[in-house]
């Protein structure tokens, strides 16, 4: 990886480099000499390690054989030795190996494709301001004696002033020189056109970033137009999308079971078991559980969101799942709701009576706040209770418990 | 929320004071000095608040320790007592409270996110010209002698030139100046692309407000090719097009249904019973329902459309739902169409008879104009007629009056 | 609908006279003159015909009395008369009255929301223009003697320029008129945002246009990158994007059953009876066949398609449609392939004996070219039987004809 | 097709040619004049063509007789035999024919829009700035002596100029022109609005180049984000990502049961022999298989894939399916997991013994490797296994070998 970033670093170099000698002639400042010194050196010992296989490409991509030319030429002695510019242009083959290390990148960081392709558009984009900045500096000699500097930053200005269609017009092609004139409409055709995709490009990448929340933002919008339209009491509809803000904090546009559902079977557990993990952790009931309990209820606890107020179930229903509460406050009472047994917290469990002993529901539970829960349902329930008998005795003691202090009247499940 | 629109208002004053500070000194107008008195004073007074703790910041949002550093530096009373500038910017550090008041605001109004977005764009960008019209004053000192005030306006004129890409080229950066061009090229890249980027968020914004219609307009013009293809009568067509007229008229591209499906039981009721309101109002058989029935009526009344000409159901059909009119005109006839029975209008109902005696329709019902009504399945009817029997008894009063009405051939249900 | 028509004109020529009014006096020429008279008359019939009611706004829009104001304002006889400019601007406020009439229009024709929302975009491109020319005219002089013509003409010239962001920079603000400067920088911004907006949204309404096929073709592109990935021959591939071709020549993106679905009842068969009339009118089988009968095989026969070589269905296969050709030409043989009994082509129909006599099929049919078919399944075909004795008679005589001949073993079906 | 490209080139150059004869009268070089003569002749010869039927348009499209003028008119021998320019305008009628080539083409390569939309904006555009450029050359003749071409590229850097809204003002209308004047203000709004419409389009045809790459690079990007915000480790996210990546290998974001349903019958069962080639090509139990066999086992073979660890199926499962390895290597085990009985890997085959003789599985199948498999269901493998007993035969003889390997004990199935 460091040395994949030193090879891209280096071709960039030399991609910047090239052209200001082509214009310019040959460097000698101790900077650009140094540089290139450096970068010779990068090339050939790239070949060297290729060679011997140190460096092997991946373990999915093998080196291919027609690949060597293009490495073995930048590497060659010529040019640079003695500061001719005929085949400085050797060197610029390595930019195979580049592309193919980019793609190595893009392809390793698929889920982290927005923020690299808009890197690749900003490299992109200087690259060839400074290609065509060179171009211009070729074709426009300066006016009058101006230091090398100097002129490449007029060029540079001329480029992007033409670039992002802003045409001052302070320099303009001479219009005896027809080379000047079609080199300009040439810049003006495809680089406006180049331009304004890129930019095109990055205004999308960047809605991107965050269109899971405009999505949803949209979303409430139409809701709220529809309730605008029917007069729906703005108290009410405050409550409604409360509730949707409530729901965006939680689950961020993704439901659990959506990321589950596309996984593999080994890999759909681990994350289950890496998203529940906070609420494993605090259900006492879970204390004691083997990991294969754990694992098979991760996998089978499907998430619920309750309101204030809403029944989760009424006294006398027909019962099929038991709940855990992950977040939230619940309140179990009598059929008539006056008596109130208990209320209940982040990781309690009720409704396994029902699943138990009897088929109906004998207490109402309301949520008193908004309540994340998990349920189960009755079929994995059973199966469950039968596979992990420790786990079923202590279900069965806690809704043996919860039986008696109800019918003593107690203040209790 | 008044408080934090001060705070708003004040971080912006100081946003919009301090550079124009930098560039042409601090400023002696009683205007200015006593802006900055009174930011300064309310800087000091937010501290306070906060330090009681009589404002909260919000329910949800606890005060996290972090943040108070940066409520300390701005209140401190360096700088601006002395007039100095060195110290200033110690006060744009409170912008770190104002982007936590902006979230909070953009998070509560989540339904009203396009707009929110639309005025922070706005905000933005004048904001930013107002920097670089800055920083341009600072480079480029006033050619000849101008009021302070006329050059910032040219200053503010080129940035905006430049931004827009309109590039008139009658002010452009000194060519024997390196630092004006390359601040040109600064403005004209990340300038021209921000100004892009917001121009583009602004046109998608303005066409996310009616989106709903556009969409289902849009679906009407590929509805309207498909006819045209296969050579639809356009009477044909105008018929077809009325009906989607009047379906977004009464639906703007929602249904009942899927806005219900997507609530928490508790609200779901709420908002059902919200959106059937005036039609609960004007249906006589509701005007003594307890409050339960009606509830319930408003979950499981499913909204229905029928055009002129529609049958709603044929005599000797099976029937399996209950129907009560909200708006519009149907016929009652025997079997062959040829007797009349009767007409019935907003609030009637229909369809009982088939429930509670037989299980064929005994009559005809046609709609004779558009007609929204909503029906009620037989399930639902028999679980209701069991709880409400109030309810049962006028339904079937009204029934038995009815089908003796036929009997005797009169002109009615 | 013309009444419409010459107040929307009416309206739009105020919009276009005023401002030059304000800017270069009252016209005396004799073409303005009359113009200003005849607009002033038709304002007044307007409000006449509104008093008397005789032009009705439209059947489900009535005449709010808020409206009335702004249809008195604009007809009173203040300002043109004796030719002064203090009140003309109240015939400006019939722009109440257009913009009831345009709404109206759109409303009408919803179908074809994307060509009037393009209209509209360019009328309010050109009125923009217009006025920001006429403003700029106002602040900024003529210099010299010049025509007033000339000099509208080179106001609007500067403000095409600078909206369009070309920005020659042949004209620009004097930079002593701080008016001239905010003017332009207040066009720059507010009026490039405006056409970017205009020309952002004239793109995106011409990309719908045929939105449809484009979807269609982004389809078929992806479909072709599959099937290139997979190395599928190319001849096979031409195969079957012929298919898909024939497909979209026949549908046009859109299936009969998903229009259909769409509708209610009464509207329904009206629908599914346009488009089948051709069909119905070539199938001998219908020929007498009564009104009630074809109604109910328009709403119950499906389409389908099938490529040269497609087995329809094989000799021993159990039956359960009926099929009927539409276009197209198909081969009956022995269930060995060897013995070609027949082929049948458009309005021919086949599969009866297998829904009459037997469950299974007698015969194997395969499509020689592409052909469209419409099948009914075996229980409406039995409920049409029981209904329509004709039809039925029709189709067991043809039956029973050609189970004779394939018994004699003669080239028929 | 050689001769469409004749005839398309031969107007295009017409296109091309005729304008600047407007402009600077007709061309006496050689080349333009050989041009003429050689244009002319390939109008005549393909009249000729298509009078005597021998270039048919297509199967599809009739000539129709409205067309012959169109090609009629521009053979006529006027104009060109003279050199006159008057009967010029008659040979650009074979546009008309042009356009029909064009359509044609277009259509032919439904599959292939996305690059043919684009040359053909391409090719617009390039015509566009032509035909812009000889007007403008023709209202503002040279300033002095230049020769023709000099004036016709500098009236085209003009158009560029203008059209990409650089606008230099080195080249601006004459202020006393008003033709001048309003010639730049049409090119302006027209030519701005359509260079920008293209330029819109080219970006948008770029993006869905690889837009099915896009679409799956995003939803990595939520799938990222909300692994994010649960804290799922960074070790396990990698380990769902190179799923991810590894599915996209494979499949390109296309099902190969996606692609098929799509497709008639004959087609299906081609691209589904053309898809599973490679495969069908390495499992030794389909070498001596039918045509039929292959056929129908394409058809019926569903695609699997199982990462590293994932169980296949347990031992003591109730089995449904057969599995056949496409890549990958798999690893049969005892139930509970100590002894490793076999590995298989491509073109083995698994599972068999529950279909055949228990409905249990008899060991525990875990995948070592990324594993594509194809399945088949048991009531398909029964009705293959009645059809074609030599195939029954090879899979019953491996079953009964690897059921006396297991009960004896060895290291295999």
């Amino acid at each position: 990886m460091a040395w994949e970033i030193v090879i891209v670093a280096s071709v960039t170099w030399i991609g910047i480099d090239m052209p200001l000698q082509v214009v310019y002639g040959v460097h000698h400042e101790p900077f650009f000499a140094l540089m290139r010194w450096l970068t010779a050196a990068i090339l050939v010992v790239d070949l060297a390690l290729l060679a011997t296989g140190r460096f092997h490409e991946s373990r999915s991509e093998r080196y291919h054989k027609g690949w060597l030319l293009f490495d073995i030429l930048p590497a060659l002695p010529v040019g640079w030795l003695w500061g001719g510019q005929s085949w400085l242009t050797l060197r610029i083959f390595k930019v195979v190996r580049m592309s193919r290390i980019l793609r190595r990148w893009y392809y390793r960081n698929a889920h982290r494709g927005t923020i690299l392709r808009l890197l690749f558009f900003v490299y992109f984009l200087a690259l060839l301001a400074h290609f065509l900045a060179c171009a211009w500096a070729l074709i426009r000699p300066p006016q009058g004696p101006v230091r090398a500097l100097t002129h490449y930053l007029h060029s540079l200005y001329w480029t992007i002033t033409t670039l992002t269609t802003v045409g001052y017009g302070d320099v303009t092609p001479d219009p005896n020189s027809p080379t000047q004139m079609i080199f300009t409409m040439v810049v003006m055709v495809t680089g406006v056109g180049l331009f304004g995709y890129a930019i095109g490009n990055v205004a999308q990448l960047l809605a991107n970033i965050d269109r899971a929340q405009a999505d949803y933002r949209d979303h409430l919008d139409r809701i709220s137009a529809f309730l605008n339209y029917h007069r729906v009491p703005s108290s009410l509809q405050r409550r409604v999308f409360d509730y949707y803000n409530f729901l965006w904090d939680n689950r961020r546009g993704y439901d659990e079971p959506t990321v589950l559902a596309e996984l593999p079977p080994a890999l759909r557990i681990q994350v289950a078991l890496a998203l529940k993990r906070e609420f494993v952790e605090k259900v006492p009931l879970f204390r004691g559980a083997s990991p294969e309990l754990v694992q098979e209820l991760a996998l089978e606890l499907k998430p619920m969101v309750f309101t204030p107020g809403d029944h989760i179930f009424r006294a006398g229903e027909i019962g099929h799942h038991l709940y855990i509460i992950s977040r939230g406050l619940v309140e179990v009472t009598s059929a008539d709701g006056h008596t109130i047994y208990s209320t209940l917290s982040d990781g309690a469990f009720f409704g396994e009576i029902a699943l138990l002993f009897s088929h109906e529901r004998t207490a109402t539970i309301r949520a008193l706040e908004y309540t994340d829960l998990y349920s189960l349902d009755d079929q994995t329930f059973e199966k469950i209770l039968a596979r992990y008998s420790d786990f079923g005795n202590s279900v069965r003691t806690e809704a043996q418990r919860r039986m008696e202090q109800m019918k003593r009247g107690e203040h209790a499940l």
